[in-house]
């Protein structure tokens, strides 16, 4: 097939010339072409699989292995030829090889079919931007845990409902985010397992009456071993969907992440202080320095969740095998992969970078009775039941927003005339520093269970 | 502001420069590039409005539009130098005028902010887009109801349950297709309205202090009106959600219609055939001829709703006025916009050019007992309560079903076994035709009743 | 039909009984049931009908509306025997009705089918679902029109990227608010119109063989007309989709209130108090006060997102005419409209009770620079380009942010160190009050602006 | 706290009264009451390690022990005081145990909180709810592969965009399902490894002062360890989403599923009867038997992928660590929950109990030229080069097409016309059970394929 004759590869049963508008609505060419590698890849593998069986001969493979190596440098030497009339990534490259190449380049689509051809380019396209995005979420882990050792004593308000809750170590914070990242990463090793099949074999749905070897072109590409059924293998994309699933999660905790960068630099917190680097200006208003990046890592978040409604909907009405739907599977796929890239390595770079105003953030949790529950906490050790302690607190405070300062700053007598209880070591639950020191149980926010757990994530990121 | 100096539109607060992958992970310039026409006809407007109310001299005024009329021609003959660094559509083409015509290029950008003019540049251009759904939207009714008409008497099989039901007029069907479309059209009609208001004027977020003329650039641009609150207006994204929602349901409506081509032209079926030139086949099974069209605007459908949610999404969590999340608002705009107007063309062309194997269809009614309701319906006429109608035909097709043959092939000895109240009559009741054109009311599958609305749809589409 | 006989109504054509767990599995007695009162009111306006065309007798249609109207009763009252294995709540009431009135009870169903009757019901339901909608929507305008005026005065901080952008009033953002509520109410009145159109009489999905008149039904049940096709009647939803579509932009636009409600009630920015009734505490950390209810309406946007999602893709791919699928359409709609008319009535509520803080918003616009746009717009007055005007700010930005101090706190001779342009009355521009006052044309923040949107907003609420 | 005081709970600093639509709005007793047994599990453990660590009495852990064995006793009889004005399962309990026991009951919730000890419920309850699931897929997986064995002879048509492709096995078929719901499986029993964490000891936020035992606890209730980070433990949901993604995944295969058996169950089709016991009629239509169940689980996969468009954007805003959106993730997580399980005991019941039509599957292969790819390897394997074979096939096909006939019905002199390397033993290619076992490979249709499947599985099944 060359490109005077494109229409070709399915001409024989036709009688009249695709229609123009159709044919343009019905390429993929200029999005599926970034998988050329992996199109020529499985090719590669595939006619050496078909020489070593004895379908093709080795003259032939050879002709063909060379001249598809041809193609990949043109390709990468931005000298392909691209033709949107040859519809795909695959036709686009088995039309030039036979251009080049001649008959050999006819024999190679031999027992296989576009079906389990794209089926297979898809995964081992995903397979490593699963490995990147791993690499990448280990990283920032690093860049986590360097930043909580760093700020392991520095203080600031814990919230809930964004209102002052107890005082944490920033350190802790950053330890969260850090937990959340880990999970992440389990489900993308995770679903790498499940997608590292190879479909290649399964050809148009049934297999192929060819006596081809899977075990040597899965050997070959590195999958862990071949799909069980060809039905499943050419149709289904839950492979893509786990991935994006998984995406849309991560993006989810870098959204979390970024409302609280957005926050945190905004001056009514004014904890942070993001680098002028990673920060945009106003063309109107010369004083601004907005947290950009964080507030596109959030909108991107958005994205990949919309690319996985896209693709859990895409799949959900389709019969089996292939329906021409899934072609509407790629964009979302690579967007969604784009999206969480780019954000992983955004945040991976600027995070780290980022500096504490710990004085702002120390302020911040004197603000909001923050210790209120270690009052109650200390009157239930001297026997009070922590119900009625809880209520009793709850009094103490009503008089601290009246007279407008902080329960450490009522005297004893005050104090007592809550509960008789109350003593005068009680200041001493009442700092900031003491109530972060005493939560000092394993998942506890005490420094030292910081620093502990830091240790105890450099294991986890040197030995895996 | 030249290109070497590319950071000038906010640099002198900052310190450092932006990080390389930063800039590039915020630049929009790639997407937003496709605004420009309605940012230079809103900086045309803007620049006239400014002169005319003495901020700008006429002199100025007439340079930046005769600047911008260049650089406009520039674009469109491919020759203008895009710049990523430059960030957006809006500062390539400010530092484009800038460099042609000097000083008075820096004083363009005066009383507005680039959040006004992407709020006015997208209002312009999804109005436009609305424009062009609504006329595609009646092009198809047209094709729809030409359809109708020519198939009002060719009887298929309703279904429910993708069982047969009851036997129907094709014309009937084409008719349900079209008034989905209708009320496509109106909700069109609608977002528009709310749509068609103009943010210019409400700068970064709270107005400007010169004393600019909103209803002259307003009449020039064709708003209907000033937007009425500039907080508001350079926030919201909900006319583009309205635009998406309305996009999602047409598209849900192309995708059930998608579903039923796919149905109809598989042999199972074999109701329609579908010109040549709207398939594609197999690059591996040589007899495919394949519903590809019908295949992607079902799978596109997916991808719009996946817009939808992304957009959704993305506002949900926004504290007023602007953030930089909404940059990410406008890739699944244009993604639902264009997948809408190529559903919707290859729709409207492919549709009216099938062609109906009546046969087929006439036989696949005679199938599974499409009369019974008539049979029932017959009985109560003749004074039998409908539910014990429904339980005697039930028992005659239950009888149908063993001897394998339909209710009109039973005789009238056998039917009276179910029911004295049967006479020679109800032979007229059980054909195709009688069954259909008994439900000759309002909105019922009659033959008549389908050219009548026929008539009124033709009057509608001549009149709007 | 009665309890003993349940299966009676298709069980004809059956050899054995419906399996126990499909049976539990396929009913939805237990949420259609809400949909009683339109049931009802539907099968008495069709069987007034049938009786004036002479299908029943006029003995047989009293005895029936009384049979509905007994039944109805009976239901308030809490005593009626709703029975899941009856399936569906038209189903329970057709076999209590026939329980109560014996044969004509048998009669009603002639000449329709749960298919029409069903999309009766839930367009009546959600008719009166869409009236309550709408005047909650202007109750809330109400309140917020008053807050906006009560704070017209007020300076808050107008925030981009949660930085500080300009000073605007309080007021002012009241009425952005109005602004977006304005617009939802606009797309739930247009909704209903396309809502509003009776199904009636399409029986399953090709009309009926009986001579009805629904022009009659429909005047009785207050539709716009009857709908047109009865296949499109039968089968389509939109009409359910477009409201949750506006119920979801509704919300969404209620989250971003939530949002700002949840920063400013944070001790972070302090800009309101709530009332303590609309607030709750803690079970543990005694001083908190926490925004739930904002909070709550913030998730609940979620859900009706959620909601909106399920429909689309639950019709997406459905052939003609009504298949089961269509069942699970309504929990999410009666989920979606109750967190929509909840949240609704608790931001009413709540909203217009807050108090604002307002030495807390004024001292936050004092923070940031807001005035520094101000500065720029000054120098452009005075000759300087805009974009020359913007970099010469940005300078002394950086010197306020090393000297941390506002703008209005450098010297003159400070000042003008920048530019010469600058004189004494520079300081006049750099006032809060003078900013936001400068900002006086339609659409802009300043406190003139504000109480005239609030005339033209009472006028609409007064008229309309 | 009792009834009476039912604010107790945090009203110490209020100084007014819920409003009683807030205290509906946000109660969540009438859905998280579903937890109250693993509740009472959590705070038996709790209440155990208290006693252990010295915080409480021997005899008060005793106490409330026993306090919550008999609370469980009276919920499960019906018989407890549910009291929406205690807000939730927590506090109706904790309410009843103080009534019940008394003073001791005021000590249970000391060292804990409710957002600890609400992360914990959830976890013990999907945990529950995964181990269901996992079983269930595997009951569902056994009659497949069993159905898979009985039709391992039977050909079908196998459909690529509904078009006839190539024969299959209908044994392949079910066992392409089978796969789906292997690697459904995986990701549920990988989802229960990051689920099976403990929070509890998290208390708020920070931990507690109190000197808990956390592997005491963990060890009673079997979650595999404590969480590292209390505040990442009471914030983040991330393991509800991903079981919710696993559950989307896993009905869209249902789905898909589904939509097969609709167009099977179909007379177009014929190609299976399901069990009248496992389908429903119709009100109207006497004849109508309609495969609902499919139906059902079809829309109900819509409203599991709402569920997690949720829960996503639920979480996606939030700051750490608590906010009370999170109140609305149980509901979606309850309905998704329930949605899988009832559709897939629904189809692991009815699915294997299904018949197939064998003759009318084999009758449809032969219509499509489904042997088409056939003829063309065998002219590979005769030298001609694939892409020519392909084109000489499609050749003949469109002859097929224009005389009504199949490939096999054309005379050997016809054929050769094509090519002349076409001769007698062509015909053997051309039978539908030749195409089946000739796709002998790994993964292929061939009947000793599926056999051999068939055993893989069954091991697996058995040993795992």
């Amino acid at each position: 097939m060359n490109k005077k004759d494109k229409k070709g590869l399915w001409s024989g049963r036709f009688t009249e010339a695709t229609d123009a508008f159709v044919a343009q609505f019905t390429a993929s060419e200029h999005y599926d072409r970034r998988l050329y590698r992996e199109d020529i890849r499985g090719s590669r593998a595939h006619a050496r699989m078909l020489a070593d069986v004895g379908v093709l001969t080795q003259a032939d493979a050879e002709q063909i292995i060379e001249g598809l190596n041809a193609i990949e440098q043109e390709i990468e030497a931005g000298q392909f030829p691209w033709d949107p009339a040859l519809e795909d990534v695959h036709m686009n490259i088995e039309a030039r090889l036979t251009e080049r190449i001649g008959e050999a380049g006819k024999r190679l689509h031999t027992g296989r079919s576009r079906n389990d051809q794209i089926a297979t380019d898809i995964r081992l396209w995903l397979r490593a931007a699963t490995d990147e995005t791993v690499a990448l979420l280990r990283h920032f882990q690093k860049g986590l845990v360097d930043l909580a050792e760093q700020e392991a004593d520095t203080i600031m308000p814990g919230f809930t409902h964004l209102q002052v809750a107890q005082p944490v170590s920033f350190g802790h914070h950053m330890l969260a985010w850090y937990e959340m990242l880990v999970r992440d990463e389990g489900r993308f090793i995770d679903a790498r397992q499940r997608m590292n099949q190879m479909p290649l074999g399964s050809a148009a749905l049934a297999g192929t009456t060819f006596p081809i070897d899977r075990q040597q072109t899965c050997a070959e590409l590195g999958f862990d071993h071949p799909t069980r059924n060809s039905l499943d293998a050419v149709s289904d994309r839950d492979f893509a969907i786990e991935f994006t699933s998984a995406a849309a999660l991560t993006m989810t905790h870098l959204s979390r992440m970024a409302e609280e960068l957005v926050l945190w630099a905004s001056p009514m917190f004014g904890f942070i202080e993001l680098p002028d680097r990673f920060c945009t200006g106003s063309s109107i208003m010369p004083q601004k320095k907005n947290p950009d990046v964080a507030e596109l890592v959030r909108g991107k978040s958005a994205r990949v969740q919309g690319a996985l409604h896209t693709l859990l909907t895409l799949m959900k009405g389709q019969p089996l095998a292939y329906n021409r739907d899934n072609q509407e599977d790629k964009e979302p796929l690579f967007d969604a992969a784009d999206a969480l890239r780019d954000s992983l390595r955004a945040f991976a770079d600027m995070i780290p970078a980022m500096s504490v105003n710990r004085d702002h953030t120390r302020n911040a949790a004197k603000a909001g009775f923050a210790t209120a529950t270690d009052l109650a906490d200390y009157l239930v050790r001297r026997g009070v039941a922590f119900r009625d302690a809880h209520a009793i607190v709850g009094q103490a405070v009503a008089l601290g927003v009246t007279q407008q300062c902080d329960l450490a700053d009522l005297s004893l007598e005050t104090l007592q005339r809550f509960s008789d209880a109350i003593e005068q070591d009680v200041f001493e639950v009442l700092t900031l520093e003491g109530s972060v020191a005493a939560r000092n149980h394993f998942g506890g926010t005490a420094p030292a269970q910081v620093r502990s757990q830091v240790a105890a994530a450099r294991d986890r990121l040197a030995n895996d």
